[in-house]
């Protein structure tokens, strides 16, 4: 009788609403119930960014909207901080590298997070830098960054902070406004619940003057578009209907529960999943783990593709491997989104099975009942 | 007991097994599942396509891949025949001019199709042209172009035929390698029965040579990847795999009917709104008309905002009004998708009761008799 069960760092698990809602006929996109539905989940947006700027939506992935950050806000011949620390920090080095933005990369180990210092001295040398490409979330390592500390160097500056939290939104703490972050871009199935196909930025008027005068090209990603006419509940093209209602009802339960007890949930899950790998006598792979999901360096001797493999087809659960040079070296549990403290339990027994029966030797219950004693507490 | 029936040119009703298949739980995208799901997806597109090249797809709306097929095949400074009859030929226009591409228009009267003599006029004269981007069929007018003439002028050429069958794929005929097409895009929403946010686009080896040299930016969009990764059943980013689920179930429709029935299905749907709105007395709007829609052109003093408003809040039926310049002063009925005649005769009789009701006086039945005189020959 198999359960399939997802832990993977998007997509995520989708609430069964959510589900319902995408087997409705569909409506026309260019119907007042499409633009309440439009002005609805742009409204609940805010809420999740915890902003007071209007979101913009995208009918694409995440890196969408990545891109569109970048040709919307730069100019030919501008320069940017890139900080690349991951496959997702890289991503914005090649996007900016695309549209011949010359970067300054600062390079961080994989599995550390960005010292602001180094970024501070980099700002110091290179007065003429337009933006800061970060990321909240690396999703490849499992690190967090500290995107507050950042912006304190970029909000006093004209420079720009532009923030990939495609993972991390509604896990990880992103105050946007409070902490003075200019772009803030996410998409539908990480911590929202929604099925993929969907990108969102978050623009402050920071930013809305940069786009004023940038002269890259963008058409289908076009921030200004989509955002004037998100503002009537209209899109400039078809969008993807469907997705939006799943995401209407997603959005309902976080702002039920209110983006800081959603995030306070995560931290809760992280911080069990955590003690639990430690408990099983295992590294944690981030120096500075996220809510968004916890990377476990497997033992050498470990095939982490094997492990992966046994996992997803014995016991239907899905975890994430490395990517890039870490490929077959950690594992990824995510911990994200539609998820409570029964399904991280799941996820670390069947983790501590599957290490058993690859052949690694661990105390079998270490894990759960570590994590069961972050839950009693 | 309202019943909410779109005959709007995308989006399209949805078969009920595309609907539920949405509502299943979400499988990963980097799952052997999903793998085959891909594969099988664009093995079926091909038929659909009329094509043997492989078709790549993108998670966006059709625009999406209209951008695409300019920043991947152009480079800097070429110059392209952009045919302009209607809102989504003018897209092409200035999705060309947002890269700096020297456009060359052919501006047609709305309403009418291309004379393929102005075209071959236009390529004797500028030599160098590297593409013309085309639209089979114009959805903002209902208008079809003779794509097929078309081809034979640039097939001899090394000029590229590029063409937006967004809403048309699957309803009007396009023999892509027949014909000889270069690029055809198209998108989920219209013929293929899906909900918006998957983009499509078949390109042959001549347009994956000038792929080659392109030097414009792209990312997102970059068709290469998409390409590549979909020939091994991946993707470069996280698709919208809910959509591809659905669209999975659509195309197990239209290859169990066969390409050429389907459209032949179009055909007679379409004979039969035409031969229903002349039944009436009302012209109309296209001089070629397309089977993807019918456009009518509404008698003075009747206002075509007010009759759509009518019909989609008394009787539940959706049709598309006028875009741009032919607001108010067009009716689109689209039979498009998953249609059949029972449909039609929905359709035209809740035109004639609204006409009647808005104040335009027809015989009543009159339509519905004609489109049944059709349905029985």
């Amino acid at each position: 009788m198999k359960k399939n069960l997802l832990f993977t760092p998007g997509p995520t698990p989708i609430p069964p609403e959510a589900l319902l809602a995408m087997a409705q006929p569909i409506d026309y996109h260019r119907s007042n119930a499409t633009a309440a539905l439009i002005k609805d989940v742009l409204e609940k947006l805010k809420h999740v960014f915890q902003t007071e700027n209007d979101v913009l939506f995208l009918t694409s992935s995440g890196t969408g909207a990545m891109e569109g950050a970048v040709s919307n806000l730069l100019s030919r011949g501008e320069k940017a901080i890139v900080i690349r620390s991951g496959k997702f920090g890289e991503r914005w080095g090649e996007i900016c590298a695309t549209y011949g933005i010359e970067v300054i990369p600062i390079d961080v180990t994989w599995g550390n997070s960005v010292e602001p210092d180094i970024v501070a001295s980099a700002l110091a040398e290179h007065t003429d830098v337009k933006a800061v490409f970060a990321t909240l979330c690396e999703t490849s390592t499992g690190v967090l960054h500290d995107i507050e500390a950042l912006a304190r160097l970029t909000r006093i500056r004209p420079t720009l902070l532009v923030v990939d939290a495609v993972s991390a939104l509604g896990a990880d703490d992103l105050q946007m406004d409070n902490w003075g972050v200019d772009v803030v871009v996410s998409c539908s199935q990480k911590g929202l619940m929604t099925p993929p196909g969907l990108a969102f930025a978050a623009v402050n008027q920071r930013a809305w003057d940069a786009v004023e005068r940038s002269d890259l090209p963008k058409y289908y990603l076009d921030f200004r578009k989509a955002y004037e006419s998100g503002l009537e509940g209209s899109v400039p093209y078809t969008p993807a209907v469907t997705l939006l209602t799943a995401l209407q009802q997603a959005l309902n339960r976080i702002c039920a529960e209110g983006i800081q007890h959603t995030i306070d949930r995560h931290n809760r899950l992280a911080l069990a999943t955590r003690s639990a790998i430690k408990a099983l006598g295992l590294p944690l792979f981030a120096a500075s783990p996220a809510n968004t999901l916890t990377s476990i360096r497997l033992p050498e001797g470990i095939d982490g593709k094997a492990l992966i493999n046994l996992m997803r087809d014995t016991y239907g659960i899905t975890y994430a491997g490395g990517q890039s040079q870490l490929s077959g070296k950690i594992v990824r549990i995510a911990h994200l989104g539609w998820m409570n403290e029964n399904d991280v339990i799941v996820a670390i027994s069947a983790f501590e099975r599957g290490l058993v029966e690859i052949g690694h030797a661990i105390p079998l219950g270490a894990g759960v009942s570590a994590a069961q004693e972050i839950f009693t507490q």
